[in-house]
């Protein structure tokens, strides 16, 4: 049986290793909760980059640029981190480059894993249904907050092994960490992390709805995986197809 | 209002500021429940190192010397890292020198802290005492397994929080979290630590009984903290004065 195991920051992965494994790459506040609406949204590829400087250069191909830094959207670029602006058809058929704080770091450090995958709250069934056919082990990264642990993408590892809980041996003590808190809080994902100064720090920066709608479970099918050098949907291309 | 916070890992330790603070040092299978437990039988000194040559050389200054790797003794060692061997009044008087897979690493990487105390469940109650009469901003630094999350020093740190609930603030993700944690275990914390695999692989290497020993909170009023170059018991110097 294959295995979920949990990494809480990008600073801890050197501890692990990815070779043979897939990945599930989350930052729910809220990068890959906002490439996930992308793609549901019709992006064409997603180029999750690093930089500033390097996301900027990709207008010149015709790339929508997106770069969020401590939460706010960073100025000339063509748009932020919030889900909310991938929604209104600008993005539909496009492909866009992205960089935030945690979450771009957290793909881009994962790239000897044999499959990376995009997870979030809104496409969580997609995604483990996704990992239950791979049968490879599973490596949640968590994108953290600056490198330190943060609860809400602990929060979606422990609501992925609950998911998978029969289907993945999981004995290790990050995931039955995550999983113990995820039961604790799922009744009320929201009120349990309204206690965090973390997310009440990003919800003083007027993202209060985007914290409640990257809490909502399945609400998207978009299946976003590392292919080469960019994220594609997976559900999109066998829709195409 | 000073304040809590939790270091998963000394591999997370650079990300904090040490200055000023009080670090909790904890690792409670079983490097620091064997401190605390060598003090409340009257060890004189601790030396906690990083080698096992270094702390072989202390043998020819008259020490005791303790040694464990990978949960076993090491080899031409006085003592290895179960608190029980460590009762028998042998240390009495003594000055140990002891090096451990993961505890005295957590130690000596919090030397720039203004105050490091050496916690276990065994004295939770003398730790928080100290801690709520220094008033000085707290970091708990958990020596984890091999720099990864582990459960039982997590689960120490929840029970300093909730025991300090109150007179210290913590709204950070890593106290929140191993204080949900606490809660949900402490009823049965051995039972709880059992679904662990790194706990069985302890077990497995006859340590059960060490395992339920360390469990226990509030066994001994020994408050092991850093001077210059070793650790001493605050608390048995306050008795001999």
């Amino acid at each position: 049986m294959a295995s979920i195991d949990v990494c809480y920051s990008p600073e801890l992965l050197h501890l692990y290793d990815l070779k043979g494994k897939a990945v599930v790459a989350v930052d729910i506040l809220r990068a890959t909760s906002t490439m996930v609406t992308a793609f549901a949204h019709g992006a064409a590829n997603i180029f999750p980059v690093m930089q500033l400087e390097e996301c900027r250069a990709f207008a010149a191909q015709g790339c929508l640029t997106a770069a969020e830094r401590n939460g706010i959207k960073a100025e000339g670029f063509d748009l932020g981190n919030s889900p909310f602006a991938y929604m209104d058809g600008q993005v539909t058929g496009r492909t866009i480059a992205i960089t935030t704080t945690n979450g771009t770091r957290a793909i881009r450090m994962s790239e000897g894993a044999e499959e990376i995958v995009i997870g979030a709250f809104l496409n969580l069934e997609a995604v483990a249904s996704h990992l239950a056919a791979l049968q490879l082990d599973v490596l949640v990264v968590c994108a953290g907050w600056k490198g330190m642990f943060n609860l809400e993408d602990t929060l979606y590892a422990g609501a992925l092994a609950e998911r998978l809980q029969g289907q993945f041996s999981f004995e290790n003590d990050a995931t039955l960490a995550a999983l113990c808190l995820y039961q604790s809080a799922k009744a009320d994902l929201g009120n349990f992390l309204r206690q965090s100064s973390h997310v009440r720090r990003l919800e003083n920066l007027e993202i209060h709805q985007d914290v409640e709608f990257c809490l909502q479970h399945n609400v998207y099918e978009a299946l976003p995986v590392w292919r080469q050098d960019r994220l594609v949907d997976l559900n999109a291309t066998a829709v195409e197809q």
